[in-house]
């Protein structure tokens, strides 16, 4: 040995301790089932994930193993991801939003001890309870014991169970590839799958998230996680907050209520949100048909799908906001790629094109890298026009999934399942999910881009388009418009609408309304369901 | 294994990659010995770093050879940190302005294979290239031929030798463990002692200096590094340029005048300068004079030694700045603290209690963890007050100096020999180095805060205090101050100045005046030699 640098491990403990130290006093304001309004302090929470690591030690939990939750964004959910993970166990955040048959196979997938939950779940844990079979404790995050009256014995109140412990503990030191959080895929065909993050890899997330060119927080941000602690982590708004000591506001479970979020946003100074579309829409309706003016809410992130080109620009330009486009997956803790327009060459860009530009979904954050393959495996060149399979690799881009030895990635990169395309400037955009594509006359036509022009439509905001078997193409795309009102476009108006919006031979052979498109548990477009619906159309 | 995420590696060779993907039409600005105003981009550096990869193959040189360099920051400097790092070769940074002794025995220790070195460093090699033992071939880095005429068969010119090989070379895979960069403290007592930087501790240095609340280096910086890369890597900004993806401007030998970095930071466009008091002092007197604004230049990163008061109030009320204070080592990567005034209780202080804060050291970067003992290893009260050992541990601390095996690490800890204070929001600040403090009656005196009292006076810009032996209080303070113009203050206005800032026993018992301040090749007060110049002296 000539000489070297420590070994010091990037683990979440790391995170704790460094938040305990130099930011104690930022404040963490909670909605709950029990608290209107529940006001904290980050070290009050780590301090209080002392006593859940002691609790989880009475219940003889052992390094790795998964403790699960079903819960809403709040206080109580941050302490357990510092306690469980701190102490050498698996924090494993369950989707309540998941079919119950899909909540039990994920927690006997991930054998379960013991399961945190929020009130409003006690029903749906109770139609699948007798399915648990590795679960021991059920422990309801509330100070309200009368919850669990008449539920057995293993049932339980996070305030009673914790409040015999103390604060302190004696955090031992862990290996940084030892895991940390659990999350499953929703996974619209066949069984949910885990990715098992480890505390580098969330470490890493972190670091990388929160740099100015990424997220760009700072001790003097406010966030308000609209995505769920259930959903990646809240995308590791958690962890970030903690690293650089910023104060945190908490929706719970009326997250996705926009006057709620709205009263929160400008009475408690919040300058950075982070969510999907779907509920930057409804808190756009609400506040222009309130008349108001977020005023301290500078910045939004928005991931899962893109963002409508009408509502990018009624935040940008009526809201004085900062639309940051981000795409990822859970399998890659998420953070992929992030649209900060940069390049000389790309601000030059006339201003429809360069709004354009806003609406892809952006370059690789510094430890992501991106492959762009075709079918015979070459790989794709970068000029915004041909599209490839997306492959990704990286330290927090998933390996292994947990418990699935028969799903491997292939020399060393993770196939994400989306085409794309990225041009010179190194912007990724998605044209289409691999298995959504659709193949006409041998060439492939992006359903993604269709359905984003039809959505540019102010009337409309939900609009689906599926690959139809034909005689003489293959297939071609049937559009599928959800539609609330009654009122409906003509064939020939849609047509109109699109014309020049897309490639010709693109134009769906046909228009078809539903009352409402299904959706996913994590807010996508369920296509399979519209598929199935489907099977039988012809043209 | 249950699942797990990917094991990429943190090494030099991904941020290049990064770069040269993302943000390679970055300009890079160089002044050289050949060049006025050489201009080129990121890429262009990562494509000549595959020629000084080739040149290297082809001198043989294996994985964890040390190749030095003695050069002013530039294009070239930087093609070599990247071409030798990310081939798997050491990049030894040589401080060209040691003593050629320590030249000498530092190339020997790290038993160098190749020099590249700057025109001007031709002499000082001369001298002593007879005493280096494993050197085998000396590179200029100019394209000027005639400089190396008749130096000897093993005297080259960089431009002629890499213009032989291709761009394109087979980065290997290396481990973040790998060693990267070799850099010597100066060491005012005993021989210089090397700190060798892995890829992994210096690649999560970069990611933690470039978070909003430390450098905050976003793709829109333009950054004029004045700190040498011969000193701990220019603070690391080769590599935090190079992952963001921004504009670098280089003032190569011109570093310290102060006319060349007036003009390039505002021909450039500069954003953000880091850098050491004595030349913001040199600039300021120039800006001040010459009446100019520097438009551009928003932050001042300020290491080495705190900036005087008067200073900091200048860049910041008239220049309208914000003077970000940090503290480091060597053995640190440098970066330990930041002072970001932020805490709630903080920003509550007064404006004289306010401006002290802003003083001090600041609170450890995420990373970086502190510890204060006394001298019987107990912790001491993070009070602001109580003053003890300062030891520190983290990612890019050393473990262990190269060669030294003889010198350790106690429990993991690093011992920095500072004295300091933590207050109770976690503000560092450095009252002296463990061997300059004086210790009078049993208690410690800070020579550092009289020091910094004595430059707070308008006409004194160096000041330095030892401890003199005293028969009554075992040691007691001597000041010595620079005086250039032959005027001088007497003891009696002296201790009118200092009366009320700092505490009544510390007043010096005496004031000598030098002409000339001995000053370490790092461009800190040489305490050594003022002790053995003044070793007769008594009070």
């Amino acid at each position: 040995m000539l000489g070297s640098m420590m070994n010091s491990q990037l683990t979440i403990t790391s995170i704790m301790k460094h938040g305990k130290r130099i930011n104690p006093n930022k404040e963490v304001v909670s909605i709950t089932s029990d608290h209107e309004e529940h006001r904290c302090t980050l070290n009050d929470i780590f301090e209080r994930s002392g006593k859940v690591a002691n609790l989880l030690k009475t219940h003889n939990i052992e390094k790795g193993d998964r403790i699960a939750t079903l819960a809403w964004n709040d206080f109580r959910h941050m302490e357990l991801y510092y306690g469980i993970s701190c102490s050498g166990a698996v924090c494993h955040t369950i989707n309540p939003k998941l079919h119950p048959d899909q909540v039990s196979f994920i927690a006997n997938d991930a054998t379960d001890k013991l399961i945190f939950l929020d009130v409003m779940f006690i029903d749906l844990i109770k139609t699948i309870e007798a399915e648990l079979t590795s679960v021991k404790q059920f422990i309801v995050l509330t100070s309200d014991a009368s919850v669990v009256d008449g539920l057995g014995d293993n049932w339980s109140i996070y305030e009673d169970d914790i409040s015999a412990y103390s604060n302190e503990y004696d955090w031992p030191e862990l290996d940084e590839n030892d895991p940390s959080q659990l999350c499953y895929t929703s996974g619209t065909t066949g069984n949910p799958k885990g990715v098992q993050y480890t505390h580098r890899s969330l470490v890493l997330h972190t670091m990388a998230a929160i740099a100015p060119d990424a997220f760009s927080i700072s001790k003097n941000d406010c966030i308000l996680p609209i995505v769920p602690m259930f959903h990646v982590n809240s995308w590791g708004i958690p962890y970030m907050a903690a690293m650089v000591g910023c104060k945190l506001v908490f929706a719970g479970q009326k997250v996705a209520e926009p006057e709620t979020l709205s009263r929160l946003m400008q009475n408690e100074g919040v300058t950075l949100s982070v969510g999907v579309p779907t509920v930057w829409n409804l808190l756009a309706q609400y506040i222009q048909k309130n008349n108001i003016s977020l005023t301290t809410l500078k910045r939004l992130v928005v991931g899962g799908t893109a963002m409508p080109a009408h509502l990018y620009r009624y935040f940008q330009d009526e809201q004085d906001m900062t639309i940051l486009h981000i795409w990822g997956m859970t399998e890659m803790s998420p953070l992929g790629t992030l649209n900060h327009i940069h390049a000389k060459e790309v601000q030059d860009l006339d201003d429809e094109a360069f709004f354009e530009q806003k609406l892809k979904q952006g370059i690789p954050i510094y430890g992501v890298e991106l492959k762009l393959i075709n079918d015979d495996g070459q790989e794709v060149a970068w000029d915004g026009k041909e599209s490839g399979n997306l492959l990704v690799r990286g330290p927090w881009v998933v390996d292994q999934y947990f418990n699935r030895p028969d799903v491997k990635n292939v020399d060393g990169w993770f196939d994400t399942g989306d085409i794309s395309t990225i041009d010179q400037y190194g912007y990724m955009k998605i044209t289409d999910r691999s298995k959504d594509v659709i193949k006409s006359g041998g060439e492939w036509i992006s359903s993604v881009d269709i359905e984003n022009a039809m959505m540019s439509h102010p009337d409309i905001f939900h609009a689906a388009v599926i690959g139809i078997e034909h005689p003489k193409w293959d297939e071609r795309p049937l559009l599928i418009i959800e539609n609330h009102s009654g009122d409906s476009l003509s064939y020939e108006e849609v047509v109109t609408f699109l014309t020049g919006k897309i490639a010709k031979w693109w134009m769906p052979n046909a228009v078809e309304y539903v009352e409402e498109i299904p959706m996913t548990a994590t807010g996508k477009m369920h296509k399979l369901k519209l598929r199935e619906k489907f099977e039988q159309y012809s043209f």
